[in-house]
């Protein structure tokens, strides 16, 4: 029998971990650094470890109480390769299962709930649960994918500064920022985009929504087609009697305005945090075994 | 008094040389390894040189005339930072001008005439000549430009094959064939599509226009969007009098039927190719200095 429920949200910045008892009552929750499973499995594993005693120690309870507790892992690249299968294998808790950061993400702001619900940071994802089964699509990366996420606005925007640069397209306030950010010289432009992460061409994103709203043309027309790529992922998910999308992350509440009226209308606030889904999660674990997609 | 001029064309992947007498006579061609002047300079100044002295011994001369020369390279790189500057420095000839790819290009395909040009290979740019001035656009490279080049076709197609995966577009022969190729395995895409270089999304540009000619709906997109892009650059630089567009580039005759009409209907063959360009620019050089603009 296991004694405690844990729930970890692992993310690439920082790890955050919830202990509960049995009856879903939260007792402590905890903190430790980055858990990058697929760039730094036995980082990872420390922090995962540490984020949980942590929380013991927070809930005034010996951290070896660990060894007898159910714990859920969510963490990025889970479902990729055997990643999420070695750190399972690895943990030192009675019950581990690791699932995907976005799984833990659609569990908080869902609950129980059928529903849909896409993810807008950096990159973005989507989730569905129809009559308990999960879907996801999206989350493809900034490359070929991650559509409407901050990196991809971002890209967009450098894009067009460009082509206003060279008269392809007109020049409007936010085209003159980027330019002038960047001494005017177009080279500049091409060496930040060859030496930047897609969290770099994410700053961007705040700047868009903002010029977006005062009505500027290359804003709007980026903010548009991103809304636009929304509404589509959102139509390949979404089916007649669904009542509910909920829309996360940093751009969550930026991209509300642009979505199709059908697709506002369903939007509802997300009912917890991802590190309250991982402790959902972990509390069906710790009663009876399974239903992780459930 | 320089004695022979000498045209350079210096690629990625080989340097070719061309040498001529005062009065425009070809005399022998020459060629040698790459000349990557930004990312090799060294490498680049010995191929460059050797392409040159390949040429004279192919013309039955003796090379060491190379330094009574004038000489036009045309290089990939050169209007960036200072390596035209650096490279001309070095160049052992009697005088020695180094301009940009796409110039030796615009100086074939024209020849002395006014006109725009476009090139389309794994990457892409255009160039103008309007009264003898030259204005240059677009080239930016694959991450933020280089619209409509092979490159930017394959990164597309990648793309909406994910898409049509998941759901969100429509799936069509092309994008199934896409995914069959990756055994239906979208995580294969996504890390194709983070280590490969233009040149690998570049291969999928013929299958691109192979299928879009057949009426797939995705290529057709893709195509459509690319042509529109080609159209916008080229409304950007064409001027009412304008008479000739000439398509340059490996990808330039697949384009030629998916252009607006008003745009079809000034494509001309190029003149000669950007060997011949940078021959053309040498023979002036080595008659009275400069006019390499003009």
């Amino acid at each position: 029998m296991t004694q405690f429920a844990i729930g970890i949200d692992g993310g690439g910045t920082s790890c955050r971990a919830a202990v509960a008892d049995e009856k879903g009552n939260m007792l402590g929750i905890g903190k430790a650094g980055a858990a990058n499973i697929m760039s730094d499995p036995q980082g990872a594993l420390a922090n995962i470890v540490a984020s949980a005693r942590d929380a013991f120690s927070n809930a005034g309870l010996d951290p070896e109480a660990l060894r007898s507790s159910a714990v859920v892992l969510g963490a990025a690249g889970a479902n990729i390769g055997a990643y999420g299968a070695r750190i399972q294998e690895a943990l030192p808790f009675a019950k581990s299962r690791v699932v995907t950061d976005s799984l833990i993400a659609l569990q908080g702001a869902l609950g129980r709930s059928d529903g849909v619900v896409g993810a807008f940071g950096t990159g973005s994802v989507y989730g569905a649960r129809r009559n308990g089964e999960v879907k996801e699509i999206g989350g493809w990366g900034f490359v070929v994918g991650d559509q409407s996420s901050g990196a991809r606005l971002g890209r967009d925007l450098l894009e067009l500064a460009l082509l206003a640069h060279d008269g392809v397209c007109s020049a409007t306030d936010i085209t003159r920022i980027v330019m002038d950010e960047f001494a005017g010289d177009p080279q500049k432009v091409v060496e930040f985009a060859h030496i930047s992460k897609p969290r770099d061409f994410a700053r961007y994103a705040p700047m868009i929504f903002d010029q977006a709203r005062l009505g500027d043309a290359v804003a709007v027309q980026i903010v548009q087609r991103a809304a636009r790529d929304i509404d589509q992922s959102l139509d390949a998910l979404l089916w007649p009697e669904c009542k509910t999308v909920c829309l996360l992350g940093g751009l969550a509440g930026a991209y509300r305005a642009w979505l199709r009226p059908d697709h506002q209308a369903l939007l509802a606030e997300p009912k917890a945090d991802a590190l309250q889904g991982a402790v959902s999660f972990a509390i069906d674990l710790a009663g009876n075994g399974e239903r992780l997609h459930a």
